[in-house]
């Protein structure tokens, strides 16, 4: 496979072997102290596999070998790693639960398959076997939505890891498609089609660590979504194993033949089957990029110069603005991490200072041909211009670019001093974007100060807004602070709690692009509504009878 | 109501004073019977309605007054010209029936209502009776899709008739969104958007006799498709009444949600449920358009510059590119019908058969502000003349324009005089394009010649390119024939048979925008899959248990 599950952590981010990105005494773990206002970062490292006992497997040694006689005896794991690496996705939540060495929800056995068919024959036996199945790609969910919760707390688990089906199936160039399976991991896919200069320009910010399928089942965004689409937007048609059979969907580049059944494959989250392939839309790997920062001297200039920008129909692949609360993070938390530019960013920074007290970056990420690129650059600078923006150049553009990967590998260490985070995203209609961000910055930064572990902590939120769309645009939200040791799950339940309260009841949808999952389930009929919940609902009923399929996502047990 | 049911025409297109467009006398009545090889064309005029005896009205007088009780006794017809105009649609096989005479599908009665309240009072009352129900816009389905057939010959079965439904609800001019209730004619829908400087932009070859709802429920497109959208790409989202009822569609710019469900909503053709409002996408009124006109030698070389406009991410709002013989067409038939054009466009043509021996005319839409007007215009000709093309400037393109919904007017009198006019339409991936392009024609050509009424007589098909998209794009028919005066009925399903197998078997969806209805349901599970159509079957369960919604459309009985 892509990558070899030992190399990867089963308990935080990216590779075993990651170095700290935030070593001992960098000049960061100063400032988040001070600025969290802890009199010191305690030390809660993570509890070492050694030291954890796993649940007992479930499964008997006839089904683990009837299992076996389908992907091959190599292809079943029960091992304490495997089951390890499976239990959970790498939401902040799930975090609490592996760190401390809860495993209970660690499937039974891992399932390798390497075809469509191998799925569906393992399908058709845990239909038989009435056994639960969580289809996993790069376990990178952020939501639950790969935990291997059965039906029940006796319930038999398998998790389908269908990293080994990682093939390109067929590259059309004339319409720009290609048929790939869902296994395979970004960069593999990337790799290939770049390899015939061919790209999807699919960059989520957990692009090294998650796959195809996953993309899809959970509804995703690129990072220039704008210009590449969210995965329903660049799905063509799939191929599903589900308990009833093979779902193949109808894949014209538009029609009239009733409804679009790809868009219940995107967001079906493996509640309704496993995605076996899927075709997608590609591109040419676009002659020339370029990424650049405009400052605005409040919020609400730079979100009415993004929403010109979409109106205008420029062709940008991202427009990326941070609140003031971001834009200082940026600057501060960002500039010691790359070394020789520290310096030109602060006196960049003392710069905007005296442009704004708390100025706000707006990153303009333009890609495609020479002349496109630079008809959208004149356009967008002229629109930023005319708002009263400061143009400074390219400098803070190429540093988001080239770390666009980075920041989740900052999470291990803060987990290991005392300090959480986690982040939240949403998107709303244009009216509608300066409330929500105020409301849910309140609701959040409320719900962190009443939670801290002492009285006097504090905790930090900031946002950006991004993915912008003709009728809105998303929002994205990080919150850092200090844990209450005493009661992690509690405070994060009652943050995670307060803003998702508020995202409902003020016109933002629960998630843009992280998808349901168990964390996001609750608020679903609020935003689907009862009837939408009873389409759902029927829809699973026909493909899994059984209930079988990725148990209590999307859909509340 | 927008327009006077009594004014518009029962068996043909538009209004019942409309100009014969192709009077007695003129030139083109010589062209068609030497181009069809008829000696003579027969006079075939339609049953008038004094001839015609309509099918008893199955509803008690208990019903009439329930639904009376709803809606008011003003807003329940039984009459025979209500009966007859709401019997069927507009499509070439339609009219075969109606002007027969036989309007034996004609519903009981057409209910009126004004309110979503009042549709869903409505449902209640015919779920509980057991009553069919039609929901009907314009009535301009060219599929069979509003043909008021009950679950069986004896079922009572009534016509929801929303135009009186024609507010707009909201407007958010931030967001560039509208709420507005279904019924809404076109023309309507503009001029009250156009009066505060906004446009849907959606301008089907229907406009003027066609219903928002009715393009939702169609999964319609309008010849801009390329700036505005397909309906299922401005829908935001929909209220529809049920019989199971009320079902509210989520509206998030985007979302990770779980299924987008308004996708669901689009081509649901009245089976699932009554749109009774729909929020859609709205733009401000562009500030220039610009329509010319670019000759190419062949249909290929065409075919792959409407490709490269479209990868190239040029903003452009049309482009459509006729073949050969609608070109010749085009200019043809076309010429005598706009006066002071006519010496012009034949002396172009002589031009053009200077370049070519068959050329092929492709139309480039642009519509925006003047700086992306400006840059779409140079790129879309640059792209052009390296491709060979002829630029003849804006003359062509001004006449489509003007004239873009004419021609459904010319197939009344041509019914009077012998002859057939039909089209279909489909949309396949780039790289098959050319192919399905002359595999279709040979069908519907090799059809037409095997079904004429007399030995020797012969058939015209034309056809366009249009609404691309990064993987494919539009193919648009339309075919010319002596009807086979003795057995209309059957000439007309073997040329449809041939033409749907054919698109079916070679990558084309069996419709790109006119919908499924009764016409293309044959074919709709080759395309979307048995399992595909389970799905289809278990949603409607679900919102419509005994199937009284619009029964046999999209799904067959």
């Amino acid at each position: 496979m892509t990558i070899d599950r030992q190399s990867l952590r089963w308990n935080g981010w990216g590779p075993a072997n990651q170095e700290n990105p935030i070593p001992d005494g960098a000049p960061q773990w100063a400032w988040i102290r001070e600025t969290l206002n802890m009199t010191v970062l305690p030390t809660t490292p993570a509890k070492p596999m050694a030291d954890i006992t796993m649940p007992p497997c479930h499964l008997g040694t006839d089904e683990i070998s009837s299992f076996a006689a389908i992907v091959g005896e190599n292809q079943v794991r029960t091992d304490d790693y495997e089951r390890a690496l499976h239990a959970r996705g790498k939401s902040y939540h799930d975090l609490l639960y592996v760190r401390a060495g809860d495993l209970a929800v660690a499937p039974d056995a891992i399932v390798y398959p390497r075809s469509a068919k191998e799925v569906q024959a393992v399908l058709t036996l845990c239909t038989e076997k009435d056994i639960a199945v969580i289809p996993f790609g790069g376990g990178s969910s952020v939501v639950g939505g790969i935990n291997a919760h059965g039906r029940s707390a006796e319930d038999k688990v398998i998790t389908l890891d269908l990293t080994l089906m990682e093939s390109i199936l067929n590259i059309d160039r004339v319409s720009m498609t290609a048929r790939i399976e869902a296994g395979i991991y970004g960069p593999k896919l990337e790799e290939k089609l770049q390899a015939q200069g061919l790209t999807l320009g699919h960059y989520p910010q957990s692009f090294q660590y998650s796959t195809l399928g996953g993309w899809v089942a959970a509804r995703g965004a690129g990072q220039q979504s704008n210009r590449y689409g969210k995965a329903e937007k660049w799905l063509v048609s799939a191929r599903l194993a589900t308990p009833s059979g093979l779902w193949a969907t109808e894949e014209a580049p538009a029609s009239a033949a009733g409804p679009n059944l790809n868009q219940l494959v995107a967001g079906s989250e493996g509640t309704l089957g496993v995605i076996c392939d899927v075709t997608i839309k590609i591109h040419e790997v676009p002659e020339t990029k370029d990424y650049r920062g405009y400052l605005f001297k409040d919020f609400a200039a730079g979100v009415e110069v993004s929403r010109t920008i979409n109106h205008a129909d420029i062709p940008v692949a991202m427009v990326r603005l941070s609140d003031a609360s971001e834009t200082h993070f940026f600057q501060t938390f960002g500039a010691s991490d790359s070394g020789g530019l520290k310096s030109k960013l602060q006196a960049a920074y003392l710069k905007w200072k005296g442009f704004a007290t708390d100025p706000c970056l707006m990153l303009i990420g333009l890609e495609g041909d020479k002349a496109t690129v630079k008809w959208a650059k004149e356009r967008t600078s002229d629109i930023c211009k005319k708002a009263g923006a400061l143009s400074i150049g390219s400098g803070p553009g190429d540093k988001w670019y080239h770390g666009r990967f980075n920041s989740p590998h900052g999470r291990d260490p803060m987990m290991d001093r005392g300090i959480g985070i986690d982040t939240l995203e949403t998107a709303t209609r244009w009216s509608n974007i300066g409330t929500l961000h105020e409301k849910v910055t309140a609701a959040i930064q409320t719900a962190l100060n009443e939670n801290v572990g002492e009285p006097g902590q504090t905790g930090v939120v900031m946002a950006h807004v991004s993915h912008s769309y003709p009728d809105g645009a998303s929002l994205y939200f990080t919150f850092v602070f200090p844990r209450n040791l005493s009661d992690e799950i509690g405070q994060w339940q009652k943050i995670k709690r307060a803003a998702s309260d508020v995202l409902t009841a003020n016109g933002g949808t629960i998630t843009h692009h992280h998808g349901v999952g168990t964390d996001h389930a609750p608020w679903l009929a609020e935003e689907k509504g009862a009837m939408g919940i009873t389409l759902l609902k029927a829809l699973k009923a026909q493909l899994d009878p059984k209930g079988i399929m990725n148990p209590g996502k999307l859909l509340k047990l």
